[in-house]
């Protein structure tokens, strides 16, 4: 009996709404994938590229448990060892607001080889169909993008926001809808003038907006 | 005679390094281009896509300027009011930290109708490729972009860096090797430990660093 060849594990970034956001590499590595462990925020029609594959929704959303994220990894880690080409499919950039470190960094300890490869992330591509540039020569030099949800293990405090109001030109706040009237004060507060422009994007490219 | 189409200009964003780190949208639109302005950053295997269209390398990398940009500007203006299908391929994502905001204003306020398709921002490929996640949930809330290079007009100041040494979780500076010592002197001033890990990443998946 010739050895199983070993599996790997690809954290592909799916990019955000619409299907041809994901990378030319990204497109490449599903369609070859034996099995596809997708988020709610991977467009559906992605998976068309690999018909033959196990498809799992592994999708959640607000309120992300580790008892699902851990039973994802323990998923991954399995199915590699038992050789499988698998990708990890997830919106925007699998590691920007996303937990695909916390994955890389399982599949590095359990010695499962993978690869990341990188997506348009959603706030990138919001800039770009929202026409808002969050650099501008003239105008912004930075541009920091913050979440807005609350995390583990630590209270939600106006603090930080204050000081971010000055400390950096564009502000990009993700997941912030839950929390955005005492953000956009604490930000006030911290000095920002209240006649900033400000823009709320949602659901950045998904079908229903599409043109 | 019949009226020639109007034409149309699309800011596409190639992605960093690799030609497969281009969105698949990006390469759909660039194999139906009649003419193609290219930056020094986009990868030149892209051009494989359209091999019949008119290519013109207009890169520019440090000390960019006004009348290159200007030039570039009148002509794409020129092309799409010829009725071409034009492409204006960039490095990264076209907005983030490049000039694409500054063509896409030039490009409305001529009354030529434009489509930006968003990138991989390099930023985003060197922390997959590095296997630094710029934020991690236990770690990192949030991260700063912001370009290390001297602003038009704008004298560089260890304040504002000072400013932003506490305010954000990951701080990546682009652009920035110049003036490393200054800023990391000053990230240090503001409060930052200097025990912060720190990575150097240059030219993202460039070719010779492709495995």
């Amino acid at each position: 009996m010739t050895p199983k060849a070993p599996g790997k594990v690809w954290l592909v970034g799916a990019g955000p709404g619409e299907p041809g956001l994901i990378t030319v590499r990204g497109l490449s590595v599903l369609s070859r994938a034996e099995v596809v462990l997708f988020d709610a925020l991977a467009h559906p029609a992605l998976l068309d590229a690999c018909p033959d594959a196990e498809q799992h929704n592994v999708g959640k959303r607000y309120g992300e448990d580790s008892a699902a994220q851990a039973a994802i990894i323990a998923q991954m880690i399995e199915l590699a060892r038992q050789g499988k080409r698998v990708v990890r499919l997830k919106g925007g950039d699998p590691l920007m607001f996303a937990r695909g470190a916390e994955e890389a960094l399982a599949l590095a300890a359990a010695g499962v080889p993978f690869e990341i490869v990188p997506g348009v992330a959603s706030p990138v591509a919001a800039s770009a169909y929202a026409g808002i540039s969050l650099t501008h020569r003239e105008v912004s030099s930075s541009v920091t993008f913050i979440t807005g949800s609350d995390r583990a293990g630590k209270e939600w405090s106006p603090e930080s926001w204050k000081k971010l109001a000055t400390a950096t030109d564009t502000i990009c706040v993700l997941m912030g809808m839950r929390r955005i009237k005492e953000i956009t004060q604490a930000i006030i507060d911290g000095g920002r003038a209240p006649s900033t422009p400000a823009a709320v994007i949602h659901w950045v490219r998904a079908p229903s907006s599409a043109s």
